[in-house]
């Protein structure tokens, strides 16, 4: 009788989003004349880039064409991708060789599928508020997980605890909060992680977002990374790709614990369990980080990013404490008047028709906050914006 | 300090295809006036179908422009692509759910992580000859492995045995043996699932290539399936996208031990560790099951269908026994001689210049047989077959 994975079991449902779509709903049926805005999206809505797109256009004529057909490749990546990802960090001044960087479909599920490099018996310490793939995928495996609490007061940027850990996950620019730890902060966890032997799995996808020149790009442009941290990237907020599908992993080489490789052990899952991106996708990344998307490209996050700086400046006016805004596409703020996460969603609702996502959602230490985010629609922000202000300041 | 995975460890290192590339080579090199033919390609070598080119352009057209964009979509795929995949097992007289089909990159993906949802304590039946994914996937866990002595006598396809397991894994049509279990056969492989409460992991890739009518094209088309069966399909050899990556696998709703379903289970992993399947190749796939395309991908399978009759041809005139090529594009041919797989390699290399595969790649039971491939240019094929008779037959 075949026996199932019963940590199954010990899953929680994460009803957030759902929740959010179902009261939104139940308000514009109730209200059919007010006119609703989201800051709820945690999507992009920009197109992709022309460049991209046409690089795309060509690699699909190729696959139409019996002399320049591509069949399988190789798990990691085709090296002219490979080779444009080590330029990108060249640029941002750190080296990382070709065979250290893996493509794959997605940060999501490399964040998930590490863990079956990781043996069941470690402690893995999680930020709280958190993104949930971070709780679920190691709930699946039974590890014992510490919660490692974000507060205002330390702007949920917590530092290194004072006991040793196996795991820990860190996510900067940080979702749901929009908080960026900085070079002294990250170079505080590197040297905690070497001192006790944890791994640092280093989740980088809003990377692209980063803004004040003194912040790092990259958990490797800290001294010791290369021995104690993966690095998760992903070209969804970084070039639209969220429903095309690319993102990539840095493991170094000279990242071990008892004389196995974690760079050797991830090529060998990846080969065994994976078959690479889509040749078509894998041009339109390459195209990403090449020429004339670079421009294009940077458009689309300074979209985003103006509507971050709209709503910021709506919650300095409002005298409202905040994370995020200036290098995320997040912003956290603290809900007025003491109240709590889904009764300040049911008030900004009623009273602005303005949607966000109630913090509590994202862990117990999300009560009482509210993430509002940057990826609408420029004028329809500005007005979601201007009603907060306008109800709110009331 | 992080403990890794320790299971890493026992796996073994599959060097069959770089032995296959490097002996090859070496003999290109020594003999440079040889014109060597590999009928040793696993990969597909015709182009994409026409209409699936202007699906995905038009896909890739519609995700430059703002107002067809699409983001994030399901990640058990599109209900277009569920819908078509449902059509198509409708023709074959099979009735799945759309919420029993979840689209992914590869059947291969599926069968390393459907693992995931199984308890370490479990016993696994994997037969000999086999596709290295499942031994591999297994040995990761830390399962216990079984494994089911294929032979010329049992034409490479082993009943049940007579002693209870938990786990089955059945490739049919076989790689690498192009073996195909009948209808009754089948039959007795669920009897013996539902008799023993084992799950049934059905990996049908290269069901395309069925011929005779009698044959069952899933799994499902058998009484008691539903309770004990999970079927893995491909688009890698069915459609040429072994470059472009889009395979799907059903669980069905009935699927339940221990009061735990596993078609919400998988569910679970799938959101949890996975973001979905490019739009632009989930157009190029709904493409596959619908319209003018079904033509076009037809006339690509007869092409490598009439290749695997050229090469049966030609092993009859020869006289040597062997399996598949009729509802395959694998033929398993058994080594002249009573010469073991190696050396039959060398000779068949040195006096025709072909080159096939080792059958003992594939596990212990492969020694003496040998695989050749229908998956090469018609005429090559041809001229290959030519030589191998000329010079087997001396």
């Amino acid at each position: 009788m075949a026996k199932l994975n019963a940590q199954y079991r010990a899953l929680q449902q994460n009803y957030l989003f759902s929740e959010v779509a179902r009261r939104a709903a139940a308000f514009s049926e109730a209200h059919p004349e007010r006119d609703v805005i989201r800051l709820s999206i945690g999507d992009v809505t920009r197109p992709l880039a022309p460049a991209v797109v046409a690089a795309m256009e060509q690699a699909v004529c190729e696959m139409g064409r019996a002399e320049t057909f591509r069949g399988y490749g190789p798990e990691q990546g085709y090296d002219f991708l490979r080779q444009a990802i080590r330029g990108y960090y060249a640029g941002h001044c750190v080296n990382v060789a070709a065979d250290e960087i893996f493509v794959s479909d997605g940060a999501k599920s490399d964040l998930g599928n590490i863990t079956d490099l990781f043996d069941r018996d470690n402690t893995v310490l999680i930020p709280d508020p958190v993104y949930p793939v971070y709780v679920d995928t190691n709930t699946m495996d039974g590890r014992r997980i510490v919660y490692l609490p974000g507060s205002a007061d330390n702007g949920f940027l917590p530092g290194p605890p004072d006991f040793p850990v196996d795991l820990v996950y860190l996510c900067s620019p940080n979702n749901p909060t929009g908080a960026v730890y900085d070079r002294t902060q990250l170079q505080a966890w590197v040297d905690y992680a070497n001192g006790c032997g944890a791994v640092l799995l280093f989740d980088a996808a809003y990377e692209v977002f980063l803004h004040r020149p003194e912040l790092p790009h990259s958990i490797f442009a800290l001294e010791g990374a290369r021995t104690c941290a993966i690095e998760f990237c992903s070209l969804s907020k970084t070039a639209g790709f969220t429903g095309t599908r690319c993102g990539y992993t840095v493991v170094p080489r000279e990242l071990e614990r008892d004389g196995m490789s974690l760079n050797r052990m991830w090529l060998r899952r990846q080969t065994t369990k994976f078959n690479g991106v889509p040749y078509v996708v894998q041009r339109g990344a390459e195209a990403v980080f090449t020429g004339a998307a670079r421009g294009e490209i940077r458009a689309a996050v300074d979209y985003y990013r103006a509507n971050a700086r709209t709503i910021a400046a709506g919650l300095d006016r409002l005298g409202i404490w905040y994370t995020g805004g200036v290098d995320s596409p997040y912003i956290w703020m603290r809900c007025p008047d003491g109240m709590d996460s889904w009764s300040f969603f049911d008030r900004l609702l009623e009273g602005a028709a303005v949607v966000g996502t109630p913090g509590a959602g994202f862990g117990a230490c999300g009560e009482g906050f509210f993430r509002l985010t940057a990826f609408g629609d420029r004028d329809r922000t500005a007005e979601a914006v201007e009603r907060m202000v306008a109800f709110l300041g009331k």
